[in-house]
């Protein structure tokens, strides 16, 4: 089917055409179908982005290699899809067999062709009135699970829906919005489950990990992320503050099969800016946990920032990696925080085995050898304020990083940047903001450096780095034609070198890029998309 | 200044360089600067694009020939610039001397660095909360005269802007919003004058065409679309209904200086869709009027369609062509009308030459030898419905055609089409909706036919069409390198052979392309740019 083809047929033939092609594949092959098998071996099968960060080891680094350092010069831009929102996209595209789904604020679904940007198919879910979000209407993507597509949506449901058509095959109730819940991350499709998590964290919610039957909607464990009363952990809270205590999970967690962990970062304990009605540790607020993914069990936990009052979630997507650590092979875990430090930790146990900033921080003298910070005097929120980096946004948040086994380097957004943050008293109220002040943004964005950075994950130095001007929130992509792809706020999509950080390729997308990218290949040529502003871009290689 | 020092400064200090830069050259060149010259002589100076339809004679026909049939395949995304904005963009953007100022729906206007796409400003008029609009909140740009921007608004005003900060410098009512009255069409600077017509032809307005004096607002002439009591033509009103009959003037006109005669054409006659309260010929609706620019004095008129009852504007733009016709050299106008005729006129006297169907008719049996439309029977709206060609959008519409000179063809975008009319009562309201019936589609967009079609002056015989899916409503560009640039609805921006039609070249924007294409060169090399659904898209060739 040609380009020309496509583009002239009409789309209720080109529907047929596409129903007719997949039921005679159907039954022999996998098209427009992922088993879990695929998600497991999708390292193996670049042409497909099958998972949110492209594989359960969340490197969101694919082995495609036509687009190279030597040709990134030749990129150029295959198709735009524009979309009628005012919100900007975060969405990550799934990639299965040149069909690509996307979500767009406010819960919609899109399949779109991915060799022409052309929709098949757009689900609206179908919101109520009244939602309570900390922060915009987003949604960071569907998961797939044979031809299942899953949706978290804004007022806290999961949802089912045909990915031939669209069509909404179950809905279940993940939490009560009115309780202060919405989900807003991609899901995690697992065997037959999905694992979703929860936000809420200014709005005094108890965080949860859920697992879902994939064919049914039917819970099968559910993780809090706050220990409840008489369980380990519960005595790091004060009084009944644990109830309250926030801790959600809003970001999509990583896989180890061989060790059967689910790993997910937990996001800031409530109130927000405010830690003096919740003293203690405030267990297992922006940790890390490793969950055993049939039960939910929680394995091994490690904690980056105790009795957090600066809102350095630990949202960041965690990066299994399998390599030479300390003269014998390790299975680690890359995590570059929201509180500007980067940790490498050991995926079976979660010990502590790296750790150091990669982004301007002013609030701890370091960690000492357990991984615990030792804050500097004078760093928590005052009534006059107190300037401290890194930012409430953090040095760097949920925007993905990547490794690459080729140059066996850590990459990240980073950010060096400060806040000026206030003290202040914080009232619960159920579905009401809880949260102690407001951060005030001690210097405009520009002022700031934005820069992509390299990390060795044996030592946490760094390796190169690429400012970017001016801001970035962008996600990382690496690929084996040893490119880093990135963007920015100011619309522009890069291509990097991933052993120097130097500069390959860049294009202007025109809108704010607040997503990660991804590649694939559609009629054997590989592409690389990047959601930004209202908008889908896909580029690949001129052909002349 | 490279690519590289722009990306890389901050805006602060860009915005000032670019204060200095110009305030150093101001005294010694026209830099951003526009001047009636630069009007008089748009073609000879192609790197910039001045007015609404590139040139007086909206030709539409720019002489810049870097981009050629050969490497038009070639062309690649230079620069996108998306809006936030949920209406699609209509605008046409002015281009002086790489300054890009575009208007986004609800009257903003954006100066863009060309070679970039990113914002030196941006002007928000404040709109009131009231509007009387027929259709959407568009506007399709703004007109430029020294350093100043002359925008109409929503709300029937006209305003000045100054070109280097987007300071507002003046302000005037041209007419009553409450009273039906709107602006959407880009002004047209005339020596030291602002030419603006209004919209309102579904609101019983009075339409006219005014002057307005760019240095202060102040108000040259009017000249009424309608003859008021005693004058000729009023006589082709039934009773009073000449007071409220419609007959806007919403498009830009075009402009003879040797002839000092201003070119425009008139919309729809009130009520719409009923003709049985207007009984006449309805001067000077549907009609192509020639004005002395200086005084607004009709010199002569041309009505394409008499009495017309099914919504068939002449909101097209007006094409000047100096040719031989008849074994001498002749000034001629040419029209592709939306009542689906196409005509050439002698634009000294009015005088009709040639007149032919460039699109689906069903209405008329042709052209008598004034032009005037040899009805058939049972065409006008009926009670049970009455299905004619062509479609009430027109088989032509404002979308700009283009004449090329070396050709000698006149290109449109054709639309082969049907709509079921109806008959109703109309009753008029001030700031009402004054309308007799609703027009039903009779089938979808995509069962019809689009087509950009090429025909020749002298006898309005189709030379060539090159038909495009789904439906077409965008705008024709032509070039000195052979090229005729058009879009769809689904979004593709392409490249034809201006003598067969072929495509030579098409890119996906992702939006629904209802703009006008424009060509203009920065630091010397060609672009071309195009708006398309929320955004302008900017592409050139590649450069290796």
């Amino acid at each position: 089917m040609t380009d020309r083809l496509i583009q002239t047929m009409r789309p209720r033939f080109l529907a047929l055409f596409i129903a007719l092609f997949l039921a005679l594949l159907g039954a022999s092959s996998a098209l427009a179908q992922t088993t879990y098998e695929d998600i497991l071996s999708a390292s193996e099968h670049p042409e497909n982005w099958v998972t949110y960060s492209g594989q359960y080891t969340s490197q969101r680094f694919s082995r495609l290699d036509q687009i190279t350092q030597k040709n990134a010069k030749n990129l150029e831009l295959k198709w735009v899809r524009q979309f009628d929102t005012l919100n900007y996209m975060e969405t990550s595209p799934i990639v299965v067999d040149g069909i690509m789904y996307v979500t767009q604020a406010n819960n919609l679904v899109h399949a779109l062709d991915a060799h022409t940007g052309l929709t098949f198919w757009t689900y609206t879910y179908p919101l109520p009135r009244r939602l309570t979000l900390c922060c915009l209407r987003q949604n960071r993507g569907v998961a797939i699970l044979g031809d299942r597509l899953f949706m978290g949506t804004l007022d806290a449901h999961l949802v089912a829906l045909d990915s031939k058509t669209g069509t909404p095959l179950w809905n279940v109730e993940v939490a009560d919005r009115l309780g202060g819940y919405s989900i807003t991350g991609a899901p995690l499709v697992v065997k037959d489950m999905v694992i979703i998590g929860v936000s809420g964290g200014e709005y005094g919610i108890r965080g949860f990990i859920d697992a879902y039957d994939a064919a049914t909607g039917e819970r099968r464990w559910r993780r809090y992320t706050i220990p409840g009363e008489g369980e380990i952990g519960n005595e790091t809270w004060e009084g009944d503050s644990w109830k309250t205590g926030g801790a959600p999970a809003w970001m999509t967690g990583s896989f180890d099969p061989e060790l059967n962990l689910l790993y997910m970062g937990t996001g800031n304990p409530g109130p927000d800016w405010n830690g003096e009605v919740r003293e203690g540790d405030n267990l297992y607020s922006d940790s890390l946990l490793a969950l055993d993914v049939d039960t939910g069990e929680l394995k091994w936990h490690f904690q980056f920032t105790p009795h957090d009052v600066h809102d350095w979630d630990a949202c960041q997507v965690p990066v299994l990696v399998d390599m030479e650590f300390g003269g014998r092979p390790r299975k680690l875990v890359l995590f570059g925080n929201r509180n500007a430090f980067y940790y490498t930790l050991d995926r079976v146990t979660g010990e502590f085995l790296v750790g150091k900033p990669f982004a301007k921080q002013t609030w701890a003298e370091g960690l000492d050898e357990k991984g615990r910070p030792i804050r500097l005097p004078n760093t928590f929120p005052s009534e006059q304020g107190t300037v401290v980096s890194p930012h409430v946004q953090g040095g760097a948040n949920w925007w993905s990083p990547s490794y690459s086994p080729q140059t066996e380097l850590f990459y990240l957004m980073a950010f060096d940047a400060s806040t000026k943050f206030f003290v202040g008293e914080a009232e619960y109220g159920e579905g009401e903001l809880f949260v102690g002040s407001f951060p005030e943004i001690s210097a405009p964005d520009d002022s700031f450096v934005s820069a992509v950075r390299a990390i060795d994950p044996r030592t946490g130095d760094r390796v190169w780095e690429h400012q970017v001007y001016a801001r970035s929130t962008s996600g990382i992509l690496s690929t084996a034609g040893g490119i880093v792809f990135g963007g920015t706020k100011q619309g522009n999509f890069f291509a990097l070198d991933d052993k120097t950080g130097k500069e390959l390729w860049r294009r202007s997308t025109g809108g704010k890029i607040h997503a990660a990218p991804v590649t694939y290949a559609v009629g054997g040529k590989q592409r690389v998309s990047i959601a930004s502003g209202h908008a889908i871009f896909t580029f690949g290689l001129a052909e002349k």
